[in-house]
């Protein structure tokens, strides 16, 4: 079997990986699937909306400018470029699967063919520092994005490398790659440093396309180099430049979330591309902070909208989540690293939950409306006129890095969900569709059929040419699994994770996994003071929420209590095949007093609660919504 | 009797105002009294360290610049013209009460002499925009902060020209005034906004000093061409800049809070002196809200970092609260002038809160270390290293607006506790001290004996030549005053807060007062969901906290709970003359798990808690504290 496209982080043959992704084409999803849908409204929403904003923004014209093509003013951020570099990534993935796209063959040829002309003689390419501050290049790493919009243009040519497409692109993403190794990668050079972390862990990548070694050893020197404050911290201090702490000494995570998370990732590329233990143990660290007490329940982090930060452990207030769309995605991208090089399913439990709250909660139903932050409680009264914290999607935002980061994570999804060893096959994220994979010799076909994540049976067709290892995930939230195997109860104990079949495959084999879902009534660490007397409705993978969309118009939600011991039903409403229902009471506050001296009398009068999968909300009216539901006994 | 030194805030005879301020020295404060202690080391340790940090910081340096006394870079923030006004301010009213003070006369003389020097022909004096951006002139309004450096600049003359000092200061305020009546004043000129409100009241103040009229009329121009989205809100948005609503039309707090309160005085201060009731009712809705849904316990105001903002109604969370120092200064002086305009104690309570609890925590004990923010709670594991939310108070900051005007409040702050109307006398702050008014023609003198706010008890020696009304107020936490006059109980009920006493005082009279003050269990609002499931303590005016500094150093603060229903009991620590002891527990978290499913199993051990009042916090050894302690039973 051979696979002419590779997916996202392809650790090389020497890599310290413990498993290595299926091939992007050995992974389809299936139309009516979960993921397969979410990848049709990509495909067909949210990518050529990316396209056409690139228009309407000013992100082409910036390099028209430079091009001679355009006139007038540099439009919008100084980092506009990356806009480009992501979309072009998104449709190169896109392109693996579908190269007959005329449009989407156009957009990418056109646009690398702008780039092409935007780059200068010696490589260099930047609208901003090359149009309006052409003094200035290199010489304000703290603030010019400049290497991280070179990492995105870096991410597309790799997708491009690896889809077959857009020769162009990656000779152009080398000829910059290749002048940075010259101008920062020698003793002496300049410090190779930028207040944006992301150029990294595209070094590497760029590494793995070419097998051209500096690339590797230029992204390991900015990680020493980073961390000695060497950076103009002056505005917004040092954690938010990712320079405060040496990255092989630092035990939290902290500052900018986004920066913190690519940086991440890219310390765990160069780890295991490097065999370097010491660096990956320091990821291994802060994956252990930033997971053990400051993430959401939804997989978002960030619990600061100043300087866009990770707060204090347990500091998560649900009406002040930051949680930007970009940092679930770089914590899918993160984890996806910590997944391959440790084989740990709580890296995939982390991707699942990111995937399909954080990640799948910022876009509307339609693929054209974007959050930027992803809060877990929008109040009464919210003054939603600040594009930091809307009460609704917008098409898009002053600062565009979210959409089509959307659009090239979800375009490449499906090299996300499956990998192998030495001795056999890994599923780690279920949706309808096919996985095909070949290990020391032996081919294996997984077909797969389930509503998952609506419903935990997970039919698996296998056939194979031989004998090996399939790894199913049991999730974190799945106490009883249980396995038919040919239609035979199999008792088989979670090994870290995963069941492990290992048969030979060359009959066929019918699988049934069922992962039971009942509903779960979830509280957090006590520590967590900002939830402290509410509960969360989650069901498999899913966080529910209750919108003021689903209560009387008169009744305020932060009246509203839930009795956490009442039964939960399911239910259904149009667009949600999962909606839940439940007793609570509608507690009126006692009087309009902020503060009261001993406890106020409040007559509870029952209320019936309808929660939604919090990924859907705001689909219907913008109103008030809450994940975590203060209980009638707290 | 005649009063030489009237203090802050002076309504003219025609203006529309319930009460008049007692004159600067009609009130002096016991040097054993709390305001008489804090006055005292406002004088000798914030005030000198101000003086001094002028010339550290640069902001005398940036003028010299003009002078051409001085060469080099312009120095800091740009509007840190208004440091070396607010501390002139300081200066002007401590000379009212003591004019001899050599070394505080020349830092005004002097500092008066070289704006003189710095303010050019035509009367503007900036030295940023003189010394840095001479092209950009009232050209960047949203940013300037011109004319917020001229309100500073014209309040420190107002306090000059009250206290009969620096009569070159009140000169120089005159001649820029002057100018922008000239620039802005007209019905064609341009715009008269700038980004940071605080210039409206200072023309009005400037007005009752001096009687022209075209200071008021311009202040009346100023609030009228804001709200209409003039200013360039691309940074940060127009409520930041206070131009998102028309200030008559808007019904809600909003925005930067230091912006939208001084903006609230200064709406007040032209409400009354023109009689504009459309005006004043505006400002009377935003007090509404703000103090019904936006204000912490503390008297502090501003959920937000991000912006140094407002929150929505209820959004009041203890740990990333910011509650600017200046914030809680605007606060009291937004209150004064209610107080004044109504005669209605409501006011008077929340200056009495804040002073007590957000700009008493501020300071350190020896007065030379200050706090920009003042959160309710600071988390085990602060990551304390960001200027705007320390592990503990700072001796400067960059924008080092705070300290000066504290310096400025409290030298100034026995003008802000008692007033006359054309009945008698009000009462409205205790400290031991004396005031002295005349009323119609009847001199009225009251010693007053307290240990307030340690004690409730408030004995006052009342002298007169007549009759007239002595209102006492009753502070809102309050509900069993009781009154002794010579000697005989008497049941009066307050009215709207104040118990009044009419009679002739010739004779003279001995009246206590006694605020019962049992320490209070306060719960908030059950839709302030940030400390749901706990109380505060507080007692008479203070509100307590619970330090790191008072458990053992192995407790996670986040793990104490506290019983509710315990009996609490007063102790005394070092410089705590009323620590408070109570019952509660200790609750470890029952594993590491962020998110849980079904309640945890926990062990709790008792605990005895020791509680210190809020504004002594952080004045022993860094580390964690909170008001709001989670209950045992919630």
């Amino acid at each position: 079997m051979t696979h002419l496209h590779q997916g996202p982080v392809q650790p090389t043959p020497s890599a310290k990986s413990a498993l290595r992704p299926v091939a992007l084409d050995g992974v389809t999803f299936a139309a009516d699937g979960f993921f397969g849908r979410w990848q049709h409204r990509n495909a067909t929403g949210t990518l050529p909306h990316c396209v056409d904003q690139l228009g309407t923004s000013g992100a082409l014209h910036n390099l028209r400018l430079v091009t001679g093509e355009a006139t007038g003013e540099f439009r919008n951020m100084w980092f506009a470029d990356s806009d480009v570099h992501k979309t072009l990534e998104a449709a190169a993935w896109l392109l693996a699967s579908q190269p007959d796209d005329e449009r989407l063959l156009a957009f990418v040829d056109s646009t690398a063919a702008l780039l092409s002309k935007a780059q200068g003689d010696d490589g260099y390419l930047n609208s901003y520092y090359t149009a309006v501050k052409p003094e200035l290049r290199w010489q304000e790493p703290h603030y010019s994005h400049e290497m991280y919009c070179a990492g995105h243009l870096i991410q597309a040519a790799v997708a491009a490398a690896r889809a077959g497409v857009a020769a162009e692109l990656v000779a152009v993403a080398r000829r910059f790659a290749d002048l940075m190794v010259d101008h920062f990668g020698k003793a002496d050079s300049p410090m190779a440093l930028d207040g944006h972390p992301g150029i990294e862990t595209a070094l590497v990548e760029l590494y793995r396309v070419t097998g051209h070694r500096p690339y590797l050893d230029l992204a390991r020197r900015m990680l020493d180099q980073r961390g000695h404050g060497l950076l103009n911290g002056e505005r917004f201090g040092s954690s938010y430049l990712q320079d405060h702490v040496p990255v092989r000494q630092a035990d939290e995570v902290a500052g900018h979330v986004v920066r913190q998370l690519y940086l991440l990732a890219g310390m765990v590329d160069v780890a295991v591309e490097t065999g370097d233990d010491e660096l990956f143990e320091a990821a291994r660290r802060l994956w252990e902070d930033a997971f053990g007490s400051k993430t959401y329940i939804t997989g978002a982090q960030g619990s600061r909208h100043r300087d866009e930060a990770f707060g204090d452990p347990y500091e998560l207030p649900a009406d002040r989540a930051y949680g930007e769309t970009c940092a679930a995605i770089a914590s899918v991208q993160w984890n996806w690293r910590m997944l391959l090089a440790t084989g740990g399913s709580r890296y995939a439990d982390e991707m699942e939950r990111a995937l399909y709250n954080a990640v799948a909660g910022s876009t509307s139903l339609d693929g054209t409306h974007f959050f930027y932050s992803n809060p877990l409680h929008l109040r009464t009264g919210h003054d939603g006129s600040h594009e930091d914290a809307p009460s609704q999607r917008l098409p898009w935002y002053s600062c565009a890095c979210c959409p089509p980061n959307l659009a090239r994570l979800v375009a490449s999804l499906h090299g996300y969900t499956a990998t192998t060893d030495d001795t056999g096959l890994q599923v780690h994220l279920y949706s309808a569709g096919a996985v095909r994979a070949e290990v020391d010799g032996v081919r294996i076909e997984v077909v797969t059929r389930t509503d998952y994540p609506w419903d935990g049976r997970v039919e698996l067709t296998v056939t194979g040419s031989g004998p090996l290892d399939l790894s199913l995930r049991v999730p974190d939230w799945c106490s009883e699994p249980s396995l038919l195997v040919d239609g035979v109860p199999l008792d088989v104990t979670p090994d870290d994770g995963y069941l492990r079949l290992r048969r030979d495959w060359s009959a066929g084999v019918t699988v049934v996994l069922d992962l039971a879902m009942p509903v779960r009534v979830v509280t957090a660490h006590p520590r967590v003071d900002a939830v402290r007397g509410c509960v969360a409705l989650a069901r498999g993978p899913l966080v529910y929420c209750v919108e003021q969309a689903d209560l009387p118009a008169d009744v305020v939600l932060e009246d509203v209590r839930i009795d956490p011991a009442a039964a939960v039903v399911h239910t259904a409403l149009p667009a949600v095949p999962v909606a839940l229902t439940t007793e609570g009471a509608l507690l009126p506050p006692g009087g309009d007093a902020l503060y009261r001296t001993g406890v106020p009398e409040n007559a509870a009068t029952p209320l019936t609660l309808t929660a939604v999968p919090y990924f859907l909300w705001g689909n219907r009216s913008p109103g008030p919504m809450r994940v975590w539901i203060p209980t009638t006994t707290g």
